[in-house]
């Protein structure tokens, strides 16, 4: 039986989760000394930003040692551990080891970042021998089930942010042959910050950031070559080079005008303008310079609005491929038991007539018993002549 | 399937139930129209007071053609009947009549009146031809079902109503060799009426009933020669002769005092007078006289409240008698088409490997389902060791 004990976002604050973060070396030491344990067969440990879970397997006396050893690992005591903790077993821990990896447990709903962490706590626990057979199909079965919904559904392709979905028009800007020059207005600020990392985690784009030079708590790191920061006052001069410019002040005044724009720039060239402000950053008749398309906040926040409703209905179906998955994956671990058992239960059948056993059932189930088996009769008469 | 059709307190009033009432008479002659259908393999109708219930028993058909015919015959419109009608199908036509039979959904919770009535629709239709092998199971076992209730819990000998606990103690009053005599005293008052019905459904009783000659509007039907009917003021008078006196005025004086009494009655013959009105009748000093008992209101509401306790204790008892018996019967349904296949299921089953119809089985049903079979398979081991 698997058993997970989860430290989450949804009963613990930062702290507490901190206070129960487990380093790489942490994860080995403590997979080490929970094998040693008689009562656990399997132990992984999964440590996110948002929670630390154990997944552990083994007999029902494997939970009780984990939350001992845990406490004492990390220096809580017990009672106070209980506090922070949510406990699943058995398929309420298939469930949850399932949501997990498939993103449906995160703030944000169907990310995939998970997956590749719940993938590294399992392998770091492989190394050592630490999964067992029932540890190793449910892992498995929930990888390829967060893969199949990555794959079949657009839980993951639907960004609902704005500052995602201007970096996706970011990467949808085609340019023959060299790299894309872009220019983030206001690159300091929250939205400027957030666009430009996101921009920046793909390859063959360069970005060009203005600052205010009277700023002088500038603190934003500024890594790798591939970012130059311009002081606000020149923007004008880096214009022409831009195939795209972003504009993301708090400002009350326009940090592009038509005017200035129309000196600076050489007419012809394909541009793309995004103005992500409010109040607008961008004057509207910059439309009119031959080559550029403006988009403003309104054209995101329509995208935004209608990625809603589309996420909406790939998590219906998300669902759908999660529950069909998860259900093969507790009938795996049901049946295993009876695989090894096979041989000793055809000796016990073995010569016994149907009716026998038939009346030996309906005497001894429940009506809602009895209904599933003699539907399950009925599956099999058609399953045979089908096979 | 079976299914029911019920017109009852629940949903219609007094009114619409007596328009929907059925004499013996009508029963015979509905059933024989309603057996004339196709779909219709069995029909019961039953009719008390409180609810005209008709059982149909055939195809999917069966419902609607029981609907139009009972609108028709009753000259009723069928959306007007609509909306009186609760429909039962299948496993819920199956639990109603269990409740019926058992009294479950009667008034009084557990009364058994309502057992002879069900069995009587069921025989009326039994000796048409017209109940089909379904309703004959169901019924049957309804009936057994509502006799182990009776005989192994206390319900329907826990009374609550204080007219009923008098009487009970009339009828536990020993008298060796002659007739009970019993005064009430205020006989043509709501209690007192109920009180004396109640007391002659036993032999062996004499009532004399007391009226106020001033009131000329005395409508009391007053059947057969176990009852006489004296003047109030003339009370006393009868009294010596009396083993019993019960006194239910709703007026605000003693009906029986002290002093008058001990005039008129020989001391030393055991005695019991039960006072319950209130403001009391009957002077409390009177338990003075030798050989009498008295009992006030106080003692048969304290026995009434004790007896909801238990009542409440043997409805859970004889809820889990109507779940079992109920389970059972419809197992039994479930299972008998399977009865008649067994040769062909035999066939389709011979020579097939226990491991190929499992791994089959895993292959098709959901887990829920796989458990299920799993854990009847291991029970069949136990059961095939046993038998």
């Amino acid at each position: 039986m698997m058993y997970c004990m989860s430290v989450s976002h949804k009963k613990a604050s930062v702290n507490i989760r901190e206070r129960f973060a487990f380093s790489e070396e942490e994860k080995v030491e403590f997979v080490e000394r929970l094998m040693k344990k008689e009562a656990v067969t399997g132990v992984v440990v999964l440590c996110t930003c948002n929670r630390s879970e154990i997944y552990v397997s083994g007999t029902k006396q494997a939970i009780g040692e984990l939350q001992r050893e845990a406490a004492d690992f990390k220096g809580i005591r017990l009672e106070e551990l209980l506090k922070y903790l949510n406990i699943y077993s058995g398929e309420s821990a298939i469930g949850h080891l399932f949501k997990v990896a498939c993103g449906f447990d995160s703030m944000v709903l169907g990310e995939d970042e998970i997956l590749g962490q719940v993938k590294s706590a399992y392998e770091i626990s492989k190394d050592q021998g630490a999964v067992d057979y029932e540890m190793n199909v449910l892992f498995q079965r929930a990888f390829a089930c967060a893969k199949r919904i990555k794959t079949d559904t657009n839980l993951s392709r639907t960004p609902l942010s704005i500052a995602t979905l201007v970096a996706n028009e970011v990467f949808r800007f085609e340019k023959e042959g060299g790299e894309k020059n872009v220019m983030v207005i206001g690159m300091t600020g929250k939205m400027g910050n957030t666009i430009t990392k996101n921009i920046l985690s793909k390859p063959g784009i360069h970005v060009t950031g203005t600052v205010r030079s009277h700023k002088s708590d500038l603190t934003m790191e500024v890594k790798g070559d591939r970012v130059k920061v311009v002081d606000y006052r020149d923007r004008y001069q880096y214009m022409d080079e831009m195939d795209i410019v972003i504009s993301a002040t708090s400002g009350p005044h326009y940090t592009v005008t038509c005017e200035e724009l129309s000196e600076q720039v050489t007419p012809g060239k394909r541009r793309l303008f995004m103005d992500v402000a409010v109040p607008v950053d961008m004057d509207p008749k910059i439309e009119e310079v031959e080559g550029l398309t403006l988009y403003n906040i309104d054209y995101f926040e329509t995208l935004s609005k209608n990625n809603t409703e589309i996420k909406l209905k790939e998590l219906d179906r998300a669902n759908v491929i999660m529950k069909e998955d998860l259900d093969g994956a507790i009938k795996e671990v049901v049946f295993h038991p009876y695989i090894r058992r096979m041989e000793e239960l055809k000796k016990t059948f073995a010569g016994k007539r149907l009716d026998t056993l038939l009346f030996e059932i309906r005497d001894h189930v429940s009506s809602e018993e009895l209904k599933v088996v003699l539907k399950t009769l009925d599956g099999l008469e058609s399953w045979i002549k089908e096979g």
